[in-house]
């Protein structure tokens, strides 16, 4: 007898459990020893907290009416609980805080296939600025994907603010400017490129626009992007350099199209990737105007891991013999 | 800056949430080498799924509405879950099964002071007769408690339906015995004594109304209850022997009084406490004919702690020096 579950959930059976525990209490383990004490946050939040992170966001969550008539919603995120946790319970404390979390998030979707409850595990650093502050953040995930026996694994690094500052120096019309980086987020490269052609730029700027989102590797990259994004390339050569001393170069990918979809990144995006499967295995990225937002305004940055995919990379590692 | 959270949840910082962490880990270790295996199923649930488990409880939920605009709710507790998964994906399972979770559960309320969301580590055991079942699991709740930690926790021991069955058997009017319930379940035992008053029993009928409820202690109190309630009486005696031989007859209350409020309860109840705090740490029974409305009819019994109030035991039994 079947009785349905909501779509984009699902049951998990105790070989399987025990797999996904195994690997988030590594990870856990991992981020703790590294300074970074877990929190919990509630599953539900007010709409309006939510929404005072990111308006675009909040959207994405179930909401639920609870008794007293107030609308809430399920986490669609760690980072915006605890940057509302982070002003209200850590005023003054002393900076940089450390915190993990190993917790789900819940986001609602139209259509089927996209999951609604996935479990996360992840880190937020805050109060350390760039490039500092990232390349902790980078060395940390590269190092606790490694004690959870991942070999293969590659962090992308991109900067979610260059692309918007390209447009914006080139004068880019202000309308175009969030469909363009809708296409780019998606990683629709030839979506991009036609919503340029439609621009009628120079052909230096149409250059500039459909080839920054295409570099992608080695710190060579950097050399060919600067002019108007200069800044963006310094923080990330900056960071690259941090993370070459540290010995973990070679799982870094330097990304200029990279863009995360949440809209509150500033600086420095993240992405994990396994070559073994063909989906991100979690991201992140710098978030300096965040908990500004909430009351302490402190530089942040922060990742989180998917544990069911990271599962499904380890086990096709396995399964290739890598 | 102070942002609000719903009434009922709480952010846990790092030093207190190491100690739940230990906690649960604890626990979880014990049932996984006692060969429950953990599972997880969704937070959210289609509340006629879950109403099909229990009507009553179904409503305690919060109510969630999904971009398909189905009614969803948030789960109440694990059991009616786990009882779900079972009939779908256990169908043709050899039993026994043995199941253990970790999971928050959250409920509604209209008052302010309950919690909303809730940390419960428990177990399940299903297609074990009553007292071999209830033995198994009574004892492995007592064997991780003291892994736990605790020193002086209790197991009190009743049967959900011993009370029901004496109301049916005194032929008290149907429409009498449902409030005389609900002031049972909540402990209001001078409440309880006026409602019999007004039933205008005979003397023998009336006494053992009042009386059986006040029956509480080692297995003398099985001696003062028969007639009507042998059954329950029966069973709870070849409960008490199992326990004894294995050693844990100290740790255990017989309590004649004790109905736990949820409604699925068929057969012996249970409630767990430590003097060092005055509410129950968890509680739990078996459900015989629950997993029966699914597709999949076993006989079953679990028990779910509240690790949040075990830590609160946890920390008054140390402070207690006991």
């Amino acid at each position: 007898m079947i009785h349905r579950i909501p779509p984009g959930t699902r049951d998990v059976l105790p070989d399987e459990m025990r797999e996904l525990r195994a690997l988030s209490e590594t990870l856990r383990h991992e981020f703790e020893a590294a300074g970074y004490g877990e929190v919990w946050t509630p599953a539900l939040e007010y709409e309006e907290v939510l929404q005072r992170g990111d308006e675009r966001l909040a959207g994405a969550g179930f909401r639920v009416l609870d008794a007293q008539g107030d609308l809430l919603q399920l986490r669609s995120d760690a980072t915006i609980p605890i940057a509302r946790m982070v002003s209200t319970r850590y005023e003054d404390a002393p900076v940089p805080l450390r915190f993990c979390y190993l917790a789900h998030a819940y986001r609602a979707h139209e259509a089927a296939g996209q999951p609604a409850e996935f479990l996360q595990a992840g880190i937020e650093l805050m109060g350390l600025e760039a490039p500092a502050g990232d390349a902790e953040v980078v060395v940390l995930v590269i190092r606790a994907l490694e004690a959870a026996g991942l070999r293969r694994h590659k962090l992308g690094i991109g900067d979610g603010d260059l692309y918007r500052t390209l447009l914006r120096e080139l004068e880019v019309p202000e309308e175009e400017r969030l469909p363009l980086l809708e296409q780019l987020a998606r990683r629709n490269l030839v979506g991009v490129e036609m919503a340029i052609e439609k621009l009628g730029m120079s052909r230096a700027a149409h250059d500039l626009l459909v080839t920054l989102p295409t570099l992608r590797g080695g710190p060579e990259v950097l050399d060919r992007a600067d002019g108007p994004v200069a800044r963006a390339v310094d923080n990330l050569r900056g960071c690259y350099e941090l993370l070459a001393e540290q010995g973990v170069a070679d799982r870094v990918i330097l990304d200029l199209g990279l863009l995360r979809e949440l809209g509150y990144y500033t600086g420095a995006v993240f992405e994990v990737y396994d070559p073994a499967v063909g989906f991100a295995l979690g991201g992140g990225g710098r978030y300096d105007d965040l908990l500004g937002r909430f009351g302490r305004a402190l530089p942040a940055c922060g990742v989180a891991l998917d544990v069911q995919r990271l599962h499904l990379a380890q086990t096709a590692e396995e399964r290739e013999g890598a």
